[in-house]
């Protein structure tokens, strides 16, 4: 029996628009060889910086274009993380910047994720006690590993939090176009009057994760120095790859995936919020309008040993305390874009049988 | 007037298998759109990576593909290199890998560099004397900036003195491929009987640079731990880009690369040596037998002074104080891989002229 998994944040290869990462290869290698063959600079492949800078109503030199938008985070934390430094994210969070964030020596301190995003009421209180952070880092749109999204009146008050306290908004924002159900809601990047946002995001969503290219959109004088990192670390970005996504996104063909996506993702999300009606009625969630991935309770049931069991009936999920300093004892992440909607109806078939075997 | 460029280590266009890389990204992305669109781990692309350990001999769990060699040298240094470590390098070395090494906080020592490579007797002093190097950065072929080739005899005693005073011999290695005269000389990696070598190569000389695809080999505990900071950094390298490498050398297509840049390299060096005898008979060099460097002196000429006037007769190149921590007054670093050999001709007549109207 085939394990199903709901652990891994990635689309399956159905959804990835295989012919048009073939077509585009071939328009950007033929159209511009100079520089998509050629070393590069750290800024990135060029005309994707601007096709970025545009997208998001920048300067061109607000855009750094990186090899994945996780290259992108570390950069950021070596300009503006020192040990010892305050850092504020939401509890759960993704585990890899939790874990990135410590190893630099951060005083993590985790606030509470709600539906509608951080509380940000408890922000307000930790920042007036005296707690100077130098970054907060939010995941505003189907947040991983919850689901959640944040609201627009809390993405107001961050904003004015960090012009007041004075830290970086860094906006973590991969998810931000495979919104399948309600209105997108403005990023607080397009609001910032005050330079405090940083703001990342990905092409892993919207073309494939194989292509490792992402980006960071902030004040020019921030990007300017993330960019004397990148240059010492790499010289340049992969010019082959970005050239793709150039050509990718330009055709046009970047709207029909995102439709693509888009399309399958509801399809799935509404697999899994059926079959958990089903077969584990006490489950609590809040199904997303978007994304990957959705944050679900099993009241009175240990994730810690429905784990192995679930593994042994042939599902596997991520545990909720993974994305936690502590607690989420009940909780699961399951991500639910690596999956078809058959495999999902079985996956939870079989979680529940496991469920009810403890 | 164009200026002709002597500065960059890179490949002209013209010399880069455009119409192979089209084919291999093709053939990749048809044949194995799973491998090549997903995220991987941060190993690198498997059939790539088991394609260079068969080249070097060693098992598939010795080698990590990176984003670039750079990057790799930034892993290792990172494992490696904690501040206050002596480090050796030689003198001139690779300026990138000199400031990485000094923003790490490492105790620098430059060995000079003779003809034959860096001067062992020396190293073996400071050896002797109680300097304890956690690592030693050795360029063997045709080294950057000078061109110079490290002897068999001397990568015998290298490897003596590292087992010897446990320290790890990097072998930072991108010229390999691109001789052009004489014999290649054995690795130190395939002479390694005691686990001090960690060797890195990459595809920017071999296929171009855009590509972005290095890689390490070393001692299997040494990749598991470079593995941990790779995953932390970017979860998993280039996908798309190794996967075209792979095509690019399991067909064949690498092959006939190589020999074509050993052609082009080999009319450029004779192009470079020959004007610079007719123009500038004075100036103090060795031919390389490969690679893309050339050092030359110009006895009694101030190459600060220089600088300016070329580069308004239309010719760079770079200082030869750039890649020292000192001294390199009358060098210049002449890079004859980014242009044609009546680019060479022109560029050196042009500096002559320079050089007169001082």
């Amino acid at each position: 029996m085939a394990p199903i998994l709901f652990t891994r944040g990635a689309p399956s290869l159905d959804i990835i628009d295989q012919e048009g990462l073939r077509d585009a290869a071939q328009q950007a290698f033929t159209k511009d060889p100079g520089g998509t063959f050629a070393y590069g600079t750290s800024v990135g492949y060029v005309p994707l910086r601007e096709w970025i800078a545009e997208k998001h109503g920048v300067d061109v030199n607000q855009v750094l274009v990186t090899n994945g938008s996780m290259q992108a985070d570390a950069f950021l934390f070596e300009l503006l993380v020192s040990p010892g430094d305050d850092v504020v994210v939401e509890a759960p969070t993704y585990d890899r910047t939790l874990l990135n964030l410590r190893q630099r020596g951060a005083k993590v301190t985790a606030i509470d994720l709600q539906t509608d995003g951080i509380d940000v009421d408890a922000f307000q209180t930790l920042l007036e006690s005296g707690t100077r952070p130098s970054l907060a880092h939010i995941i505003p749109n189907f947040q991983n590993p919850a689901g959640y999204t944040l609201s627009a009146e809390k993405r107001a008050r961050l904003l004015a939090l960090a012009a007041q306290h004075d830290f970086v908004l860094f906006e973590d924002d991969p998810y931000y176009e495979v919104r399948f159900e309600g209105t997108p809601l403005p990023t607080m990047l397009s609001q910032d009057e005050n330079n405090r946002v940083v703001y990342a995001s990905s092409f892993s969503k919207t073309m494939c994760p194989g292509i490792r290219c992402g980006y960071l959109v902030g004040p020019a004088d921030v990007i300017a120095k993330v960019q004397k990192i990148a240059t010492n670390t790499y010289i340049s970005p992969n010019m082959v790859a970005q050239s793709i996504v150039n050509e990718f996104c330009r055709s046009g063909r970047i709207d029909q995936s995102v439709a693509t996506v888009r399309v399958a993702l509801r399809e799935r999300k509404d697999a899994l919020v059926n079959a958990l009606k089903r077969e584990l009625p006490d489950a609590v969630y809040t199904a997303p309008q978007g994304g990957y991935f959705m944050w679900v309770e099993l009241p009175g049931v240990s994730i810690e040993k429905l784990f192995p069991v679930a593994k042994e009936h042939g599902v596997e999920f991520v545990k909720g305390s993974d994305f936690l300093l502590e607690g989420g004892d009940n909780a699961m992440r399951m991500a639910f874009s690596g999956v078809t909607p058959e495999q999902i109806d079985e996956g939870i078939t079989r979680l529940a049988t496991a469920v009810r075997s403890l």
